[in-house]
Protein backbone atom coordinates (compact mmCIF):
# COMPACT_ATOMS: atom_id res chain seq x y z
CA UNK A 1 0.00 0.00 0.00
CA UNK A 2 2.38 2.16 0.55
CA UNK A 3 3.98 1.84 -2.61
CA UNK A 4 1.27 2.42 -4.09
CA UNK A 5 0.75 6.02 -2.22
CA UNK A 6 4.05 7.00 -3.47
CA UNK A 7 3.77 6.80 -7.40
CA UNK A 8 0.09 8.43 -6.62
CA UNK A 9 1.58 11.40 -4.45
CA UNK A 10 4.93 11.72 -6.11
CA UNK A 11 4.90 14.09 -9.29
CA UNK A 12 5.93 12.97 -11.86
CA UNK A 13 9.77 12.76 -12.63
CA UNK A 14 10.90 12.56 -9.00
CA UNK A 15 13.52 10.25 -8.42
CA UNK A 16 14.46 8.19 -5.24
CA UNK A 17 17.63 9.90 -4.62
CA UNK A 18 17.56 12.22 -2.52
CA UNK A 19 13.49 12.30 -1.28
CA UNK A 20 13.53 13.39 1.91
CA UNK A 21 11.03 11.11 4.11
CA UNK A 22 8.65 13.11 6.36
CA UNK A 23 6.64 10.75 9.05
CA UNK A 24 2.75 11.86 8.76
CA UNK A 25 -0.08 10.14 11.43
CA UNK A 26 -2.26 7.65 9.27
CA UNK A 27 -2.86 5.89 6.53
CA UNK A 28 -1.84 6.58 2.80
CA UNK A 29 -4.97 9.07 1.63
CA UNK A 30 -5.02 10.57 4.86
CA UNK A 31 -5.41 14.50 5.35
CA UNK A 32 -2.27 14.33 7.46
CA UNK A 33 -0.35 12.95 4.25
CA UNK A 34 -1.96 15.76 1.78
CA UNK A 35 0.02 18.53 4.22
CA UNK A 36 3.17 16.31 4.07
CA UNK A 37 3.12 17.01 0.35
CA UNK A 38 1.88 21.06 0.16
CA UNK A 39 5.02 21.75 2.41
CA UNK A 40 7.31 18.86 0.95
CA UNK A 41 6.02 18.31 -2.68
CA UNK A 42 9.20 15.75 -3.47
CA UNK A 43 9.31 14.19 -0.25
CA UNK A 44 8.26 10.84 0.58
CA UNK A 45 5.42 10.33 2.97
CA UNK A 46 5.89 7.87 5.59
CA UNK A 47 3.01 6.53 7.39
CA UNK A 48 2.84 6.04 11.19
CA UNK A 49 0.57 4.38 13.62
CA UNK A 50 0.15 7.77 15.82
CA UNK A 51 1.59 11.40 16.88
CA UNK A 52 4.05 9.91 18.92
CA UNK A 53 5.74 6.82 16.61
CA UNK A 54 6.53 10.69 14.69
CA UNK A 55 7.66 12.52 17.50
CA UNK A 56 9.84 9.57 18.08
CA UNK A 57 11.57 9.14 15.35
CA UNK A 58 12.12 12.42 14.20
CA UNK A 59 13.81 13.14 18.14
CA UNK A 60 15.95 9.29 16.69
CA UNK A 61 17.29 11.19 13.47
CA UNK A 62 15.13 8.57 11.62
CA UNK A 63 12.67 10.93 9.39
CA UNK A 64 14.80 14.48 8.75
CA UNK A 65 10.75 16.01 9.37
CA UNK A 66 7.67 15.30 10.73
CA UNK A 67 4.22 16.76 9.80
CA UNK A 68 1.41 16.57 12.90
CA UNK A 69 -1.87 18.93 13.17
CA UNK A 70 -2.08 21.14 16.04
CA UNK A 71 -5.60 22.70 15.51
CA UNK A 72 -8.71 22.49 13.04
CA UNK A 73 -10.69 25.98 12.72
CA UNK A 74 -13.67 24.54 13.90
CA UNK A 75 -13.04 21.96 16.52
CA UNK A 76 -9.54 23.56 17.82
CA UNK A 77 -6.55 22.37 19.34
CA UNK A 78 -5.10 18.65 19.23
CA UNK A 79 -3.96 17.96 23.00
CA UNK A 80 -1.82 15.39 22.19
CA UNK A 81 0.40 17.18 19.48
CA UNK A 82 0.82 20.30 22.17
CA UNK A 83 1.55 17.63 25.01
CA UNK A 84 4.27 16.15 22.24
CA UNK A 85 5.62 19.57 21.44
CA UNK A 86 5.76 20.09 25.14
CA UNK A 87 8.36 17.90 25.43
CA UNK A 88 10.86 20.01 24.00
CA UNK A 89 12.98 17.65 22.10
CA UNK A 90 12.06 18.85 18.57
CA UNK A 91 11.28 22.46 16.77
CA UNK A 92 8.88 23.35 14.47
CA UNK A 93 9.93 24.30 11.53
CA UNK A 94 6.96 25.33 9.14
CA UNK A 95 3.04 25.34 9.18
CA UNK A 96 0.78 24.77 6.25
CA UNK A 97 -3.28 25.08 6.40
CA UNK A 98 -4.91 22.07 4.44
CA UNK A 99 -8.60 22.39 3.50
CA UNK A 100 -10.28 19.38 4.90
CA UNK A 101 -13.43 18.42 2.46
CA UNK A 102 -14.75 15.10 3.74
CA UNK A 103 -16.59 13.04 1.45
CA UNK A 104 -18.53 9.25 2.00
CA UNK A 105 -16.76 6.54 0.58
CA UNK A 106 -17.95 3.25 0.22
CA UNK A 107 -17.65 -0.21 -2.68
CA UNK A 108 -18.36 0.39 -5.74
CA UNK A 109 -22.31 -0.11 -6.75
CA UNK A 110 -22.67 1.00 -3.53
CA UNK A 111 -25.98 3.80 -3.09
CA UNK A 112 -26.64 6.10 -0.01
CA UNK A 113 -29.39 3.73 0.84
CA UNK A 114 -27.47 0.91 1.22
CA UNK A 115 -25.32 2.56 3.46
CA UNK A 116 -26.18 0.92 7.24
CA UNK A 117 -22.96 1.72 8.89
CA UNK A 118 -20.07 4.51 9.36
CA UNK A 119 -17.40 4.68 10.20
CA UNK A 120 -14.14 7.13 10.68
CA UNK A 121 -11.87 9.16 12.92
CA UNK A 122 -14.12 11.15 15.67
CA UNK A 123 -12.86 14.01 15.14
CA UNK A 124 -13.90 13.83 11.14
CA UNK A 125 -17.56 12.57 12.46
CA UNK A 126 -18.18 15.05 14.57
CA UNK A 127 -17.55 17.31 11.73
CA UNK A 128 -19.93 15.86 9.30
CA UNK A 129 -22.43 15.37 12.32
CA UNK A 130 -25.30 17.38 10.58
CA UNK A 131 -24.83 15.24 7.25
CA UNK A 132 -24.42 11.71 9.53
CA UNK A 133 -27.43 12.56 11.49
CA UNK A 134 -29.23 12.59 8.37
CA UNK A 135 -28.22 9.67 7.18
CA UNK A 136 -29.49 7.75 10.60
CA UNK A 137 -26.84 4.90 10.36
CA UNK A 138 -25.19 3.88 13.10
CA UNK A 139 -21.72 5.66 13.58
CA UNK A 140 -18.47 3.62 14.80
CA UNK A 141 -15.27 6.10 15.74
CA UNK A 142 -11.76 4.21 14.67
CA UNK A 143 -8.49 5.18 14.82
CA UNK A 144 -7.99 7.20 11.43
CA UNK A 145 -10.27 8.78 8.14
CA UNK A 146 -8.12 6.82 5.39
CA UNK A 147 -7.77 3.89 7.54
CA UNK A 148 -11.39 3.56 8.07
CA UNK A 149 -11.59 3.68 4.38
CA UNK A 150 -8.61 1.14 3.82
CA UNK A 151 -10.64 -1.21 6.19
CA UNK A 152 -13.84 -1.32 3.92
CA UNK A 153 -11.82 -2.25 0.41
CA UNK A 154 -9.60 -4.93 2.54
CA UNK A 155 -12.46 -6.49 3.77
CA UNK A 156 -14.78 -6.00 1.14
CA UNK A 157 -17.48 -4.40 3.67
CA UNK A 158 -20.97 -3.95 2.00
CA UNK A 159 -23.08 -1.67 3.17
CA UNK A 160 -20.35 0.39 4.86
CA UNK A 161 -18.92 3.72 4.45
CA UNK A 162 -15.84 5.91 5.61
CA UNK A 163 -15.53 9.58 5.70
CA UNK A 164 -12.47 10.56 4.38
CA UNK A 165 -10.80 12.32 2.19
CA UNK A 166 -11.73 11.91 -1.75
CA UNK A 167 -8.14 10.97 -2.34
CA UNK A 168 -8.40 7.68 -0.46
CA UNK A 169 -11.21 6.72 -2.81
CA UNK A 170 -8.66 6.95 -5.37
CA UNK A 171 -5.67 5.06 -3.33
CA UNK A 172 -8.20 2.17 -2.73
CA UNK A 173 -10.80 1.86 -5.01
CA UNK A 174 -13.61 2.85 -3.99
CA UNK A 175 -16.48 5.13 -5.12
CA UNK A 176 -17.81 8.78 -3.35
CA UNK A 177 -21.47 8.57 -2.41
CA UNK A 178 -21.34 12.31 -1.36
CA UNK A 179 -18.57 15.09 -0.99
CA UNK A 180 -18.51 18.17 1.14
CA UNK A 181 -20.72 16.46 3.89
CA UNK A 182 -18.98 18.64 6.89
CA UNK A 183 -20.68 21.12 8.54
CA UNK A 184 -18.83 24.49 8.03
CA UNK A 185 -17.45 24.45 4.25
CA UNK A 186 -14.60 26.16 5.58
CA UNK A 187 -13.01 23.91 7.54
CA UNK A 188 -9.35 24.40 7.66
CA UNK A 189 -6.37 22.36 9.72
CA UNK A 190 -3.38 23.85 10.95
CA UNK A 191 -0.57 21.27 10.84
CA UNK A 192 3.48 22.30 11.79
CA UNK A 193 6.76 20.43 10.92
CA UNK A 194 9.07 19.79 13.16
CA UNK A 195 12.64 19.00 12.85
CA UNK A 196 15.43 17.94 15.50
CA UNK A 197 17.13 20.45 13.49
CA UNK A 198 15.74 23.99 14.35
CA UNK A 199 16.39 25.14 11.12
CA UNK A 200 13.04 26.79 9.37
CA UNK A 201 12.03 26.07 6.13
CA UNK A 202 11.90 29.66 5.18
CA UNK A 203 12.25 33.14 7.26
CA UNK A 204 11.22 33.29 10.49
CA UNK A 205 7.62 35.49 10.84
CA UNK A 206 6.06 33.47 13.47
CA UNK A 207 7.35 32.39 16.71
CA UNK A 208 5.93 29.38 19.01
CA UNK A 209 6.40 29.58 22.68
CA UNK A 210 5.66 27.50 26.18
CA UNK A 211 4.84 29.20 29.49
CA UNK A 212 4.95 27.98 32.71
CA UNK A 213 4.03 31.20 35.02
CA UNK A 214 3.78 31.53 38.38
CA UNK A 215 0.50 29.62 40.85
CA UNK A 216 -0.71 33.14 41.55
CA UNK A 217 -3.65 35.72 40.36
CA UNK A 218 -2.25 37.76 37.68
CA UNK A 219 0.48 35.60 36.56
CA UNK A 220 -0.24 35.01 32.85
CA UNK A 221 -1.96 39.16 32.87
CA UNK A 222 1.63 39.86 33.66
CA UNK A 223 3.33 37.74 31.40
CA UNK A 224 1.56 38.66 28.74
CA UNK A 225 1.52 42.09 29.21
CA UNK A 226 5.57 41.95 27.88
CA UNK A 227 3.97 40.99 24.51
CA UNK A 228 1.21 43.51 24.49
CA UNK A 229 3.30 46.53 25.92
CA UNK A 230 5.74 45.36 22.71
CA UNK A 231 2.44 45.60 20.14
CA UNK A 232 3.68 42.00 19.62
CA UNK A 233 0.09 39.99 18.03
CA UNK A 234 -0.35 36.79 19.77
CA UNK A 235 -2.18 34.08 16.83
CA UNK A 236 -2.81 31.46 19.38
CA UNK A 237 -3.18 31.90 23.51
CA UNK A 238 -3.89 27.79 24.70
CA UNK A 239 -3.82 26.79 28.12
CA UNK A 240 -2.90 22.82 28.60
CA UNK A 241 -2.86 20.80 31.56
CA UNK A 242 0.84 20.84 33.24
CA UNK A 243 0.36 17.12 33.51
CA UNK A 244 2.61 16.79 37.05
CA UNK A 245 0.34 19.01 39.18
CA UNK A 246 -3.48 18.70 38.79
CA UNK A 247 -5.62 21.34 37.34
CA UNK A 248 -1.90 23.83 37.12
CA UNK A 249 -1.54 24.64 33.28
CA UNK A 250 0.96 25.74 31.34
CA UNK A 251 0.41 28.16 27.91
CA UNK A 252 1.57 27.82 24.48
CA UNK A 253 1.60 31.16 22.55
CA UNK A 254 1.97 31.75 18.96
CA UNK A 255 3.68 35.39 18.26
CA UNK A 256 3.21 37.29 14.98
CA UNK A 257 7.11 38.00 14.55
CA UNK A 258 10.51 36.10 14.32
CA UNK A 259 12.78 35.04 17.40
CA UNK A 260 15.02 37.52 15.89
CA UNK A 261 13.20 40.77 15.63
CA UNK A 262 13.77 42.81 18.30
CA UNK A 263 10.88 43.82 20.07
CA UNK A 264 10.36 39.75 20.60
CA UNK A 265 13.83 38.84 21.76
CA UNK A 266 13.34 41.87 24.56
CA UNK A 267 9.80 40.54 25.44
CA UNK A 268 11.47 36.98 25.78
CA UNK A 269 14.21 38.43 27.89
CA UNK A 270 11.45 39.93 30.69
CA UNK A 271 9.54 37.21 30.35
CA UNK A 272 12.54 34.78 31.44
CA UNK A 273 12.84 36.46 34.29
CA UNK A 274 9.88 36.15 35.84
CA UNK A 275 8.16 33.04 34.84
CA UNK A 276 8.64 29.71 35.95
CA UNK A 277 9.67 28.45 32.33
CA UNK A 278 10.09 29.36 28.76
CA UNK A 279 10.66 27.01 25.61
CA UNK A 280 10.80 28.33 22.23
CA UNK A 281 9.11 25.45 20.15
CA UNK A 282 10.11 27.18 17.24
CA UNK A 283 10.39 30.35 14.53
CA UNK A 284 9.39 29.69 11.18
CA UNK A 285 7.78 31.25 8.11
CA UNK A 286 3.91 31.75 8.15
CA UNK A 287 1.88 29.44 5.71
CA UNK A 288 0.84 30.86 2.28
CA UNK A 289 -1.04 28.86 -0.34
CA UNK A 290 1.72 29.04 -2.70
CA UNK A 291 3.78 27.41 -0.23
CA UNK A 292 6.98 28.59 1.65
CA UNK A 293 10.28 26.64 0.60
CA UNK B 1 -30.16 -2.35 32.23
CA UNK B 2 -31.59 1.16 33.47
CA UNK B 3 -33.51 -0.41 35.80
CA UNK B 4 -30.92 -2.60 37.00
CA UNK B 5 -28.51 0.00 37.32
CA UNK B 6 -31.01 2.15 39.10
CA UNK B 7 -31.66 -0.31 41.74
CA UNK B 8 -27.48 0.00 42.22
CA UNK B 9 -27.14 3.36 42.33
CA UNK B 10 -29.60 4.76 44.62
CA UNK B 11 -28.92 4.86 48.26
CA UNK B 12 -31.12 2.49 49.64
CA UNK B 13 -34.57 3.45 50.93
CA UNK B 14 -35.08 6.71 48.00
CA UNK B 15 -38.53 6.06 47.04
CA UNK B 16 -38.93 6.94 43.15
CA UNK B 17 -41.69 9.41 44.44
CA UNK B 18 -40.12 12.62 43.84
CA UNK B 19 -36.56 12.04 42.05
CA UNK B 20 -34.99 14.30 40.36
CA UNK B 21 -33.85 13.43 36.79
CA UNK B 22 -30.49 14.14 35.51
CA UNK B 23 -28.93 13.33 32.40
CA UNK B 24 -25.39 11.86 31.43
CA UNK B 25 -23.46 10.61 28.39
CA UNK B 26 -23.13 6.95 28.38
CA UNK B 27 -24.54 3.73 29.58
CA UNK B 28 -25.10 2.80 33.67
CA UNK B 29 -21.76 2.61 34.76
CA UNK B 30 -19.96 5.48 33.38
CA UNK B 31 -17.84 7.90 35.31
CA UNK B 32 -20.50 10.35 34.19
CA UNK B 33 -22.99 8.37 36.02
CA UNK B 34 -20.86 8.48 39.16
CA UNK B 35 -20.74 12.22 38.80
CA UNK B 36 -24.83 12.69 38.79
CA UNK B 37 -24.93 10.80 42.05
CA UNK B 38 -21.82 12.45 43.70
CA UNK B 39 -23.86 15.97 43.25
CA UNK B 40 -27.23 14.41 43.12
CA UNK B 41 -27.08 11.34 45.44
CA UNK B 42 -30.70 10.91 44.87
CA UNK B 43 -31.58 11.81 41.38
CA UNK B 44 -32.18 9.08 39.02
CA UNK B 45 -29.32 9.02 36.69
CA UNK B 46 -31.02 8.79 32.86
CA UNK B 47 -28.17 7.59 30.27
CA UNK B 48 -28.12 9.53 26.56
CA UNK B 49 -26.01 8.87 23.58
CA UNK B 50 -24.23 12.06 23.67
CA UNK B 51 -24.01 15.81 24.66
CA UNK B 52 -25.87 17.24 22.88
CA UNK B 53 -28.93 15.06 23.15
CA UNK B 54 -28.19 16.32 27.14
CA UNK B 55 -28.02 19.74 26.20
CA UNK B 56 -31.82 19.55 23.99
CA UNK B 57 -33.23 17.87 26.71
CA UNK B 58 -32.36 20.63 29.31
CA UNK B 59 -33.48 23.14 27.32
CA UNK B 60 -36.30 21.98 26.43
CA UNK B 61 -37.51 21.33 30.09
CA UNK B 62 -37.27 17.26 29.94
CA UNK B 63 -34.77 16.96 32.30
CA UNK B 64 -34.14 19.34 35.25
CA UNK B 65 -30.37 18.43 35.59
CA UNK B 66 -27.60 17.24 33.25
CA UNK B 67 -23.49 16.67 34.16
CA UNK B 68 -21.66 16.36 31.71
CA UNK B 69 -17.56 16.72 31.78
CA UNK B 70 -15.88 19.72 30.70
CA UNK B 71 -12.08 18.94 31.86
CA UNK B 72 -9.58 15.99 32.28
CA UNK B 73 -7.02 16.94 34.89
CA UNK B 74 -4.16 14.99 32.45
CA UNK B 75 -6.19 15.25 28.87
CA UNK B 76 -7.50 18.90 29.11
CA UNK B 77 -10.69 20.16 28.25
CA UNK B 78 -13.50 18.70 26.66
CA UNK B 79 -13.84 20.91 23.70
CA UNK B 80 -16.97 19.76 22.71
CA UNK B 81 -19.20 20.43 26.20
CA UNK B 82 -17.63 23.86 25.75
CA UNK B 83 -19.06 25.00 22.64
CA UNK B 84 -22.36 23.10 23.86
CA UNK B 85 -21.89 25.87 26.90
CA UNK B 86 -21.24 28.77 24.46
CA UNK B 87 -25.26 28.16 22.88
CA UNK B 88 -25.73 30.22 26.25
CA UNK B 89 -29.09 28.28 26.56
CA UNK B 90 -28.48 27.19 29.79
CA UNK B 91 -26.54 27.54 33.26
CA UNK B 92 -23.43 25.74 35.04
CA UNK B 93 -25.12 25.84 37.96
CA UNK B 94 -22.78 23.25 40.43
CA UNK B 95 -19.37 21.58 39.60
CA UNK B 96 -17.90 17.81 40.86
CA UNK B 97 -14.79 16.41 40.36
CA UNK B 98 -14.37 12.58 40.02
CA UNK B 99 -11.69 10.11 40.47
CA UNK B 100 -11.31 8.43 37.46
CA UNK B 101 -9.39 4.94 37.98
CA UNK B 102 -9.75 3.03 35.26
CA UNK B 103 -10.08 -0.82 35.12
CA UNK B 104 -9.70 -3.80 32.60
CA UNK B 105 -12.82 -5.38 32.30
CA UNK B 106 -13.82 -8.88 30.38
CA UNK B 107 -16.10 -12.66 30.81
CA UNK B 108 -14.91 -14.42 33.98
CA UNK B 109 -12.42 -16.75 33.22
CA UNK B 110 -10.48 -14.30 31.20
CA UNK B 111 -6.68 -14.35 32.30
CA UNK B 112 -4.65 -11.70 30.75
CA UNK B 113 -2.96 -13.41 28.53
CA UNK B 114 -6.33 -14.28 26.72
CA UNK B 115 -6.98 -10.50 25.43
CA UNK B 116 -6.23 -10.24 22.13
CA UNK B 117 -8.05 -6.70 21.44
CA UNK B 118 -9.17 -4.15 24.02
CA UNK B 119 -11.98 -1.33 23.48
CA UNK B 120 -12.81 1.73 25.23
CA UNK B 121 -13.42 5.56 24.71
CA UNK B 122 -10.30 6.91 22.84
CA UNK B 123 -9.76 9.36 26.05
CA UNK B 124 -9.90 6.57 28.18
CA UNK B 125 -7.11 4.79 25.84
CA UNK B 126 -5.23 7.32 25.80
CA UNK B 127 -4.70 7.78 29.88
CA UNK B 128 -3.97 4.02 29.69
CA UNK B 129 -1.56 4.22 27.05
CA UNK B 130 1.32 2.64 28.99
CA UNK B 131 -0.46 -0.55 30.55
CA UNK B 132 -2.27 -0.71 26.89
CA UNK B 133 1.27 -0.50 25.23
CA UNK B 134 2.50 -3.36 27.84
CA UNK B 135 -0.01 -5.78 26.60
CA UNK B 136 0.31 -5.55 22.99
CA UNK B 137 -2.75 -6.21 22.13
CA UNK B 138 -5.12 -4.62 18.87
CA UNK B 139 -6.69 -1.29 20.78
CA UNK B 140 -10.38 -0.22 19.34
CA UNK B 141 -12.06 3.18 19.76
CA UNK B 142 -15.70 2.97 21.13
CA UNK B 143 -18.26 5.85 22.15
CA UNK B 144 -18.24 5.08 25.61
CA UNK B 145 -16.61 3.32 28.37
CA UNK B 146 -19.88 1.48 29.92
CA UNK B 147 -20.62 0.48 26.55
CA UNK B 148 -17.25 -1.27 25.63
CA UNK B 149 -18.25 -3.65 28.39
CA UNK B 150 -21.96 -3.49 27.99
CA UNK B 151 -20.81 -4.83 24.40
CA UNK B 152 -18.57 -7.39 25.73
CA UNK B 153 -21.62 -8.92 28.07
CA UNK B 154 -23.87 -9.01 25.67
CA UNK B 155 -22.14 -10.11 22.59
CA UNK B 156 -19.99 -12.99 25.08
CA UNK B 157 -17.47 -11.80 23.33
CA UNK B 158 -14.29 -13.74 24.85
CA UNK B 159 -10.70 -12.46 24.10
CA UNK B 160 -11.95 -9.00 24.61
CA UNK B 161 -11.83 -6.79 27.34
CA UNK B 162 -12.96 -2.70 28.10
CA UNK B 163 -11.44 0.32 29.65
CA UNK B 164 -13.91 1.24 32.12
CA UNK B 165 -15.37 1.52 35.71
CA UNK B 166 -14.92 -0.93 38.21
CA UNK B 167 -18.76 -0.48 38.61
CA UNK B 168 -19.05 -1.08 35.18
CA UNK B 169 -18.11 -4.95 35.84
CA UNK B 170 -20.58 -4.77 38.46
CA UNK B 171 -23.44 -3.94 36.21
CA UNK B 172 -22.91 -5.94 33.58
CA UNK B 173 -21.39 -9.35 35.12
CA UNK B 174 -17.94 -8.68 33.95
CA UNK B 175 -14.42 -9.82 35.62
CA UNK B 176 -11.77 -7.08 36.95
CA UNK B 177 -8.84 -8.34 35.15
CA UNK B 178 -6.86 -5.22 36.52
CA UNK B 179 -7.09 -1.89 38.14
CA UNK B 180 -5.96 1.76 38.12
CA UNK B 181 -4.54 1.08 34.46
CA UNK B 182 -4.20 4.83 34.28
CA UNK B 183 -0.72 6.70 33.61
CA UNK B 184 -1.04 8.93 36.19
CA UNK B 185 -2.47 7.68 38.93
CA UNK B 186 -4.29 11.19 40.00
CA UNK B 187 -6.75 11.17 37.50
CA UNK B 188 -10.08 13.30 37.75
CA UNK B 189 -12.02 14.53 36.00
CA UNK B 190 -14.45 17.68 36.05
CA UNK B 191 -17.76 17.78 35.80
CA UNK B 192 -20.64 20.49 35.91
CA UNK B 193 -23.71 20.43 36.78
CA UNK B 194 -26.20 22.34 34.17
CA UNK B 195 -30.07 23.80 34.23
CA UNK B 196 -32.55 26.04 32.12
CA UNK B 197 -32.94 27.73 35.89
CA UNK B 198 -30.30 29.58 36.75
CA UNK B 199 -30.63 28.64 40.45
CA UNK B 200 -26.81 27.51 41.28
CA UNK B 201 -26.86 24.35 43.60
CA UNK B 202 -25.56 26.37 46.74
CA UNK B 203 -23.80 29.63 47.61
CA UNK B 204 -22.28 31.45 44.54
CA UNK B 205 -18.40 31.23 44.42
CA UNK B 206 -16.84 30.67 41.07
CA UNK B 207 -18.09 32.12 38.27
CA UNK B 208 -17.88 31.11 34.52
CA UNK B 209 -17.85 33.52 31.65
CA UNK B 210 -17.30 33.04 27.99
CA UNK B 211 -15.39 36.29 26.35
CA UNK B 212 -15.42 37.38 22.65
CA UNK B 213 -12.35 40.22 22.58
CA UNK B 214 -11.70 42.27 19.39
CA UNK B 215 -9.30 40.74 17.20
CA UNK B 216 -6.20 43.61 17.65
CA UNK B 217 -3.39 43.01 19.36
CA UNK B 218 -3.50 42.96 23.36
CA UNK B 219 -7.43 42.71 23.54
CA UNK B 220 -7.06 40.10 25.50
CA UNK B 221 -4.53 41.50 27.81
CA UNK B 222 -6.43 44.43 28.66
CA UNK B 223 -9.71 41.87 29.01
CA UNK B 224 -7.56 40.38 31.54
CA UNK B 225 -6.39 43.15 33.15
CA UNK B 226 -9.80 44.04 34.47
CA UNK B 227 -10.24 41.03 36.25
CA UNK B 228 -6.20 41.28 37.41
CA UNK B 229 -6.38 45.09 38.75
CA UNK B 230 -9.21 43.59 41.32
CA UNK B 231 -7.01 41.20 42.45
CA UNK B 232 -9.58 38.14 41.21
CA UNK B 233 -8.40 35.10 39.91
CA UNK B 234 -8.45 32.96 37.11
CA UNK B 235 -8.45 29.01 37.57
CA UNK B 236 -9.22 28.57 34.38
CA UNK B 237 -8.68 30.09 30.92
CA UNK B 238 -9.47 28.36 27.73
CA UNK B 239 -9.33 29.43 24.18
CA UNK B 240 -11.70 27.78 21.63
CA UNK B 241 -12.48 28.43 18.00
CA UNK B 242 -14.95 31.36 17.42
CA UNK B 243 -17.23 28.96 15.07
CA UNK B 244 -18.13 31.37 12.65
CA UNK B 245 -14.84 32.81 11.36
CA UNK B 246 -11.77 30.50 10.81
CA UNK B 247 -8.94 31.01 13.13
CA UNK B 248 -10.53 33.68 15.83
CA UNK B 249 -10.88 32.93 19.21
CA UNK B 250 -13.59 33.29 22.07
CA UNK B 251 -12.09 32.61 25.68
CA UNK B 252 -13.65 30.67 28.33
CA UNK B 253 -12.87 31.88 31.92
CA UNK B 254 -13.74 30.86 35.81
CA UNK B 255 -13.21 33.25 38.23
CA UNK B 256 -12.54 32.47 41.73
CA UNK B 257 -15.65 34.83 42.78
CA UNK B 258 -19.51 34.92 43.10
CA UNK B 259 -21.34 36.77 40.65
CA UNK B 260 -22.33 39.49 43.19
CA UNK B 261 -19.29 39.86 44.46
CA UNK B 262 -18.55 43.44 44.61
CA UNK B 263 -15.03 43.12 42.82
CA UNK B 264 -16.16 41.04 40.19
CA UNK B 265 -19.46 42.79 39.49
CA UNK B 266 -17.09 45.72 38.56
CA UNK B 267 -14.76 43.66 36.58
CA UNK B 268 -17.72 42.41 34.45
CA UNK B 269 -19.23 46.27 33.98
CA UNK B 270 -15.88 47.21 32.31
CA UNK B 271 -15.54 44.59 30.33
CA UNK B 272 -18.89 44.48 28.91
CA UNK B 273 -18.02 47.61 27.30
CA UNK B 274 -14.73 46.73 26.16
CA UNK B 275 -15.46 43.57 24.30
CA UNK B 276 -16.94 42.29 21.52
CA UNK B 277 -19.60 40.24 23.65
CA UNK B 278 -19.87 38.65 26.95
CA UNK B 279 -21.78 35.68 28.52
CA UNK B 280 -22.51 35.02 32.24
CA UNK B 281 -22.39 30.55 32.27
CA UNK B 282 -23.28 30.57 35.97
CA UNK B 283 -22.15 31.46 39.35
CA UNK B 284 -22.24 28.28 41.40
CA UNK B 285 -20.54 26.51 44.89
CA UNK B 286 -16.87 25.35 44.21
CA UNK B 287 -16.97 21.48 44.45
CA UNK B 288 -15.88 20.07 47.77
CA UNK B 289 -14.89 16.21 48.13
CA UNK B 290 -18.32 16.40 51.08
CA UNK B 291 -20.41 17.80 48.31
CA UNK B 292 -22.27 21.37 48.15
CA UNK B 293 -26.04 20.05 48.87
Amino acid sequence: MVCRLRKLARPRGVSDAGETRVGYQGEPGAFSEEAVLALFPEAEPVPHPGFQPIFDDVEAGHLRYGVVPVENAQAGSINEAYDLLGRGRVSIVGEVMVQVDHALLALPGTTLDDVRQVSSHPQALAQCEEFLAGLGVEVVAVYDTAGAAKRIADGRRAGEAAVAAPRAAEIYGLAVLARGIQTHPDNQTRFVAISADPEPLGPEERTSILLGVRNEPGALYRALGHLAGRNLNLSKLESRPDGRVPWRYRFYLDVDAGLHDGALAAALEALRAEVEFLTVLGSYPRWRPQGVA
